[in-house]
């Protein structure tokens, strides 16, 4: 079999094997053999040392979720590829002279590190044991991985490891009465008896709480753990990772047994994970961490702080934490000093998979008795600006074209360039509680909480949290979605916490190891000092730093350049590669990207982040500012048009001086006006207090305005009397809207700035509402340029905000010159759901799966999205050129962007610091059409 | 030219003529010619005596309403039909010695009555007025004819008529006070030279008003009443009129420019009014009115008491306002008595008319010398059961075939034949306290007000109402609408109350002349009584009696028959013709008709009027019933599933016995069972005292009891935690109704009574959220009956209420075993319309015809229709013999009946007793159809 033929493989074989530089997959068969499979297998094409094994399908998984069997034949061939292993291995499983051990791994087709589950040293009993300690010479090593075997087995296989954090694990607690009995602190203390001891501890244990024994056929051992494995699928982390991640529960995992190499011999033995370049901050600096004699569990778990493997790294890491060189020699020596032979084929590997891969890669790998071998590859998890730097660099380097770099970069993953980092002044001032590692770049204050749990509930209360773990796992990832920030007392850059936070773009400082943690009491100390839940920290994921209280923060490096102006962009590299690559963004893109701002400085704002015009302008914001509220109040509180004329009057040059300071800031670029959208009673006083004050201002009893404001009471507000039914009952308030913008463009035109104001109407249901309010503002617009001898252009178009717009928009494009889909009120109304009022039930929809994601994040494209098809294929029947844009939140949520690009609208509108956002979406909707 | 080939006139022909037996058009060109103009033509062709004329059409008018002019050659066309009016009169527009006169009068595609304009005696001035006098002898009659003339033309034409009746009418003024100058009361006591001077002070007052002539050239006065006429179409009466009853603004009106003929030249000339049959009860007898020296508008102004055509009319009409046959005689003879040879003329041609057209018809005719005109002839309006009484009976008369019999009636009519009339005993002790005509049937009781806003402000409030107007006008019809009754104490059978009332269905007292009302004093006197503004009186419409206070109604004949067995069917002939009409309508109609009923006695009530299952149970009225509420409010103040579970099961028992006697009344008839759709606050007390005894009841504190009323309040209770959101996150509710329904079906199963119950998810969004209550419900199924030992059919279907799920009907289709569309909810959120809120803008909407109906009464076919129609193609798509019903309240509105038809519905589900109505609009949609 050759690299290009293996696809001819016939479609009823079940397991891929790989081994001796030679494969049954390659790597673009993720979808069949997982991701790991699929890089094992093209490991092996390119000559990469691989211990040899085998990948159980995907396909197998799903027939074993619908059957709960497996399909027939597999046993068979399952059997012929062990004799293959065996063969290559020179051992034979289940043997007592020279057993082969196995490892068994899930490997599913997108990454979802950690969690599902593992069974290591697979294989041995007491018989298999003995053999090996008489091969290996080594029986501690035997009992060490003896006794990991079968904990691990009684965990994942026979169901002891415990559901909830609430609970210990059954080994753990004996391992640890055995450590108290002994006296001893650490592992290695055991001896070959405590081992072997626990090794019979460990199988009554699993006999006592299941009622049947540990198996000791291997043969059972392995048919248990591949079945373990495939019903890992469906454990409840599993499928939380699945939701957060939005990945197919039918899509499957496949199953890895491989032969087992061994980091836990002795000295010469290691085991360790590394990155073709830094994955924290892009760097192109080979970067990894490992651990001697040790298996290949212990490095991701964070159990032991691990060591690097460049002597460059690890003489910065010792700098960082303020550690004498001598001191790290000894303790914490780099690969590179220990084993320079490995290490020097180790980067050549990384060196050989990065340029195959074209990708930044990270991998795993054991040096057994100083024999190196890779045990995995994979695209590395990177940190917001560190993909956005390898993206570029790699262009730079043409090992990647601008396109390829583009899809390289999460759209959110700008949006960390722009979080704030710490004021450096109050930094300095501040007094550094401790150091970690800089696992999530970015700076993050808020208040201690001891578990995810609690770091949920606190969020959902509206209060910014850290969360603080001894070491994070991933039931923790709810929590840690919900924190502003992650501190972990143990583990390295390459941890469960630090994979998780890079990952979700969070604010992470890692195993920071003089922290003391009780969960019980909820608090911790450092050096000293007792903080509790509830204290304040402030964490800089940039530096690693942790500091008690709260420390002001300042605008990132791109925010100085953009916005405060205060460094040059020659002066800031990672703005330099934000600009190019959103620049490369910018010649793909077909959307146009609008901004929602109501402000000059927000326009400005928007502007700087690349915004070519304001889709939605909300007027009344600018009701609240000041004493304009009063007007407002006394406007709604009067009985006649009149009197309404009267006080609208007083309201005019306000939002006139508004519009001025708009249409300056936005320089010809459109600019699309809402016209007064929220209901009246939104303005009102709701209590006696301000109703009295606002009664004694305007001449009336406090009587009468409380009479108003129930009268204006409604039962459901969302469905009531707003948007422009308003105008409709009150057209005077549309006049004098109109006015304002028209006297507004008017004269800053005058002052030689161009202005295209776009008036939009929303709320409509019916074509005659905006016939109504669009006769109204072109007669206001008429009535003042005649006054002012002079012209501009300007567009009447509407908001498509409800389901019975979308469906009659061929009615209501014969009026409109535009359309901006407000999706969220479209998904309120399409789906029948308040978004104040959702929280009682949405949690409950998506934790069972009744959702995949929540509608008023992502837009919901078979319902709300075939509205927003609908209504853009029936204006555009009317009106084929007719300009259709949509301005909800969705239009800076990076898959519904993509949305609006497949359906064909002509731009997007989104909250300023969503721009950059929305420009990267854009194009890469562009891309993935191609 | 014949009458076959009227149809070959080119299109640019703009005036139709008609005389001498002969006519351009035809009695089925109503849509270029008006209803009148086509039967004035018509009637030619049946050779009856027409006053010749021509009428200008509708096409003109909407030209006019356009271009604000004429289209050319109109001029010309007038001109030359104007000569041949003249050739047959033998008489000359504007002639000094021989003049012709004419009538200008409106004529729509649909009848308006009294909505538009009419000017008679147009021709005159003073010269010719000087002809007419030496050619008629009749100096009285000539100026009696100028001054209504002048007055009419000023008013209508020259825009004196005021706006509101608040003002008087300028000539009314000048009439008053020269009656009061010369001390008389009657117009018929003034003198000609009073006649004369009233001319002038009418001129007088048209230039000082509008500072400018009365016109005195013929031509002139005619061109302006054309205009004035094309121009009434947009007057707000009209407006109102055609927005009430849906005729469409485009439609335009033609005008009727015809020879004058007189009623008013002496004792030997008459004007009346009649039917065909009589258009109150039904009856087949030639019934109408007249006056005897007077103007067609007399009769229908209701200005006096007019006579009874028929002798034996005039007996009746005498006997039930006991006056003694002798003063009867003196004073109101009939037409067969003072003009026997023009009355056998007239029942001629009515009866030529009757069989012509194949309908009963309203005629007006004019004697004018002993010579018989017709003025006008129309299909007849009608009271629901006339209008059914004469359909059978036309079958019965082999006139018209059962399909065109089941087209003649309003499917609202039948409604009619369904309200209560007055308890007979109550009835009888109450005093009468005086009689007018019965001129609408039914019985309503109500308070006094006098004038039509009020009776809108108070029925908006809540109240019935009965409007007591001296005589009502146009103006008056919203008004009329509010009101349970109308009585007048001025006019006939024929006067405007009637006339509109009988349309409207009302209940309405006409002519009660001992009636006084003053306005002012907001009271009336009748007898020496005095009733003020908000005392109670009662109106049989049926027997023209007035009672004082409230009298209890009992059921109708033909409840009495369907519902208390109080009546055989045999003694009931208004029951037969019910039943027949509707026996013919199910023999025609595809859609069938279920009932919304959740109690045994409303399903009892449903399947007499013809239900065919229930289409709506809703679970949780049940809820309030007795002492259940508590359960139902100790359960949802529970905190865990199991403490719902507990109270659950108190209140299965109640669930299961309510089932129990659904399923045994409707016996085996489908009974479609929605589970619980409301938020829970609406079962929670909301008064502190309420919550402080549930507390009490239940074990818990009072504040904990707000708390949980607190935390459940929502913003948007439509759009919140309801329906099966309910079901998702309290599963247990599910489980119980489920339960209940389950045990309750093989409960009445095992009495022998086939049971077929359909379970209804309610609100559902996502296919997910029906999967998994459907789930829910299939196993609690499964259990009840494996426990039961018996297996009953049952489905599960969902209710499309949402526009999510109709737009993924395809997938919701595919667990759904059957659709009904929840039209109420379904056009609150596709409209985004509170039915709640909605009441602070929709009448402006209505007003200013943002929307020509009320979308909740009548569905928005382009908007929720569109909706239905797509959930309807998707779900068939996937399963193609999908049942698919609807249970909005649309299901008994005649109107959303044929539009559910057309969609392809398979059933419309409405309130008991809109189940006739539903059933004989059904039967029309397919006749509409064909």
């Amino acid at each position: 079999m050759t690299h290009e033929s293996v696809l001819e493989n016939s479609v009823t074989k079940h397991i891929y094997f790989f081994g001796h530089n030679q494969a049954d997959g390659r790597a673009d068969m993720k979808a069949l053999l997982g991701g790991k499979g699929a890089n094992l297998a093209e490991m092996n094409w390119l000559k990469i040392p691989v211990p040899p094994g085998f990948t159980i399908t995907t396909e197998v998984c799903t027939y074993y979720q619908k059957e709960r069997s497996y399909p027939p034949g597999l046993e068979q061939e399952l059997l012929e590829n062990l004799a293959r292993v065996e063969k290559i291995m020179g051992a034979k499983f289940g043997d007592t002279e020279n057993p082969l051990l196995l490892s068994v791994r899930s490997g599913a087709r997108a990454s979802m590190p950690g969690m599902m589950d593992t069974v290591l040293n697979l294989g041995l009993n007491d018989r298999t044991a003995q053999g090996l300690i008489k091969r290996s010479g080594n029986a501690r090593f035997v009992y060490d991985s003896y006794r990991r075997f079968v904990a691990m087995y009684g965990d994942v296989v026979m169901g002891l490891k415990p559901e909830s954090k609430d609970e210990e694990d059954p080994f753990e607690i004996l391992m640890e009465r055995r450590k108290k009995a002994r006296g001893i602190t650490y592992d290695v203390e055991l001896t070959v008896d405590d081992l072997k001891a626990l090794v019979a501890d460990f199988k009554a244990a699993i006999r006592e709480r299941k009622g049947q024994p540990f198996p000791e056929d291997p043969m059972e051992q392995l048919w248990g753990a591949v079945g373990a494995v495939f019903g890992s699928w469906q454990n409840p982390r599993a499928e939380a990772y699945r939701r957060l991640n939005r990945i197919p529960d039918d899509w499957g995992t496949a199953v890895n047994v491989q032969a087992m190499v061994f980091g836990n011999l002795g000295d010469n033995c290691a085991t360790g994970v590394a990155f073709t370049r830094d994955p924290a901050t892009g760097e192109r600096v080979f970067y990894g961490e490992f651990l001697v004699n040790a298996q290949g569990e212990d490095v991701v778990a964070g159990i032991r702080t691990p060591q690097q493997t460049t002597l460059a790294g690890a003489r910065q890491w010792a700098q960082s934490r303020g550690m004498p060189e001598e001191e790290r020699k000894r303790s914490f020596p780099s690969l590179e000093e220990v084993m320079p032979e490995p290490f020097r084929q180790l980067v050549g590997i990384a060196e050989t998979l990065e340029k195959h891969y074209r990708d930044m890669m990270d991998i795993e790998f054991t040096i057994q008795d100083g024999k190196l071998w890779m045990l995995q590859c994979r695209v590395g998890k990177r940190t917001g600006p560190a993909a956005i730097r390898m993206a570029v660099e790699m262009v730079e380097e043409k090992l990647i074209t601008k396109e390829q770099a583009l899809l390289r970069v999460e759209p959110d993953a700008l949006n960390q360039l722009l979080r704030p980092v710490f004021d450096s002044a109050a930094k300095k001032k501040a007094s550094p509680l401790a150091q970690g590692l800089n696992a999530g770049p970015g700076a993050a204050t808020g208040r201690i909480v001891f578990n995810a749990p609690d770091a949920e509930a606190w969020a959902a209360k509206g209060e910014h949290v850290i969360l603080v773990r001894t070491e994070t796992s991933p039931e923790d990832i709810r929590g840690m979605d919900a924190a502003e920030g992650i501190l972990t007392a143990r583990g390295g850059m390459t941890s469960h916490a630090a994979l998780v936070a890079r990952q979700m773009g969070k604010v992470c400082v890692a195993g920071c190891g003089t922290l003391e943690i009780d969960y019980a009491k909820r608090h911790m100390q450092v050096k000293g000092r007792t903080l509790r839940e509830g204290d304040w920290i402030s964490l800089d994921g940039t530096s690693g730093e942790i500091f008690e209280g709260q420390i002001p923060t300042r605008p990132s490096e791109v925010l100085q350049v953009l916005l405060d102006k205060t460094l040059k962009p020659q002066e800031a590299p990672v703005y330099q590669r934000f600009a190019k690559l959103l620049g490369w963004a910018d010649e793909v893109r077909r959307l146009r990207v609008r901004t929602n701002a109501d402000q000059p400085d927000q326009c400005e704002k928007a502007i700087a982040f690349g915004a070519e015009g304001i889709g939605l302008c909300r007027t009344e914001h600018m009701f609240f500012e000041g004493d304009r509220i009063d007007a407002v109040r006394e406007m709604i509180m009067a009985e006649t048009a009149e009197g309404r004329r009267k006080t609208l009057a007083k309201i005019l040059p306000y939002q006139k001086e508004d519009f001025v300071g708009i249409f300056r800031v936005m320089a010809g670029r459109p600019v699309t006006i809402r016209t007064l959208d929220p209901p009246l009673h939104e303005f009102l006083p709701h209590d006696a207090k301000t109703q009295a004050a606002l009664a004694a201002k305007i001449g009336k009893t406090p009587e009468e305005v409380k009479a108003r404001v129930e009268s204006l009471a409604e039962a459901n507000p969302m469905l009531g009397h707003r948007g422009c039914r308003l105008g409709i009952v009150y057209p005077e308030i549309t006049e004098m809207q109109a006015r304002a913008i028209f006297e507004a463009a008017l004269q800053v035109e005058s002052e030689g700035t161009p202005v295209h104001p776009e008036v939009m109407i929303p709320l409509v249901g019916y074509v005659r509402e905006l016939e109504e309010q669009a006769r109204i503002v072109r007669r206001v617009a008429d009535e003042v340029m005649k006054k002012a001898g002079k012209k501009i252009a300007f567009l009447v178009g509407t908001m498509i905000e409800l389901p019975r717009a979308a469906l009659t928009a061929d009615e209501i494009a014969r009026v409109a010159e535009f359309f901006s889909f407000g999706t969220n009120d479209l998904t309120q109304t399409t789906l029948g759901l308040s978004r104040d009022d959702s929280g009682s039930f949405l949690p409950t929809y998506l934790r069972e799966k009744i959702v995949s994601y929540d509608p008023f994040q992502s837009i919901d494209a078979s319902g709300v999205g075939q509205l927003v098809q609908i209504g853009t294929e029936k204006g555009r029947k009317t009106k084929p050129n007719l300009k259709v844009g949509i301005c909800g939140e969705h239009g800076g949520d990076p898959l519904s962007v993509g949305f609006f690009h497949k359906v064909g609208l002509d731009y997007v509108s989104c909250s300023p610091f969503r721009v950059p956002i929305a420009r990267l979406a854009a194009a890469q909707a562009v891309l993935r059409e191609r």
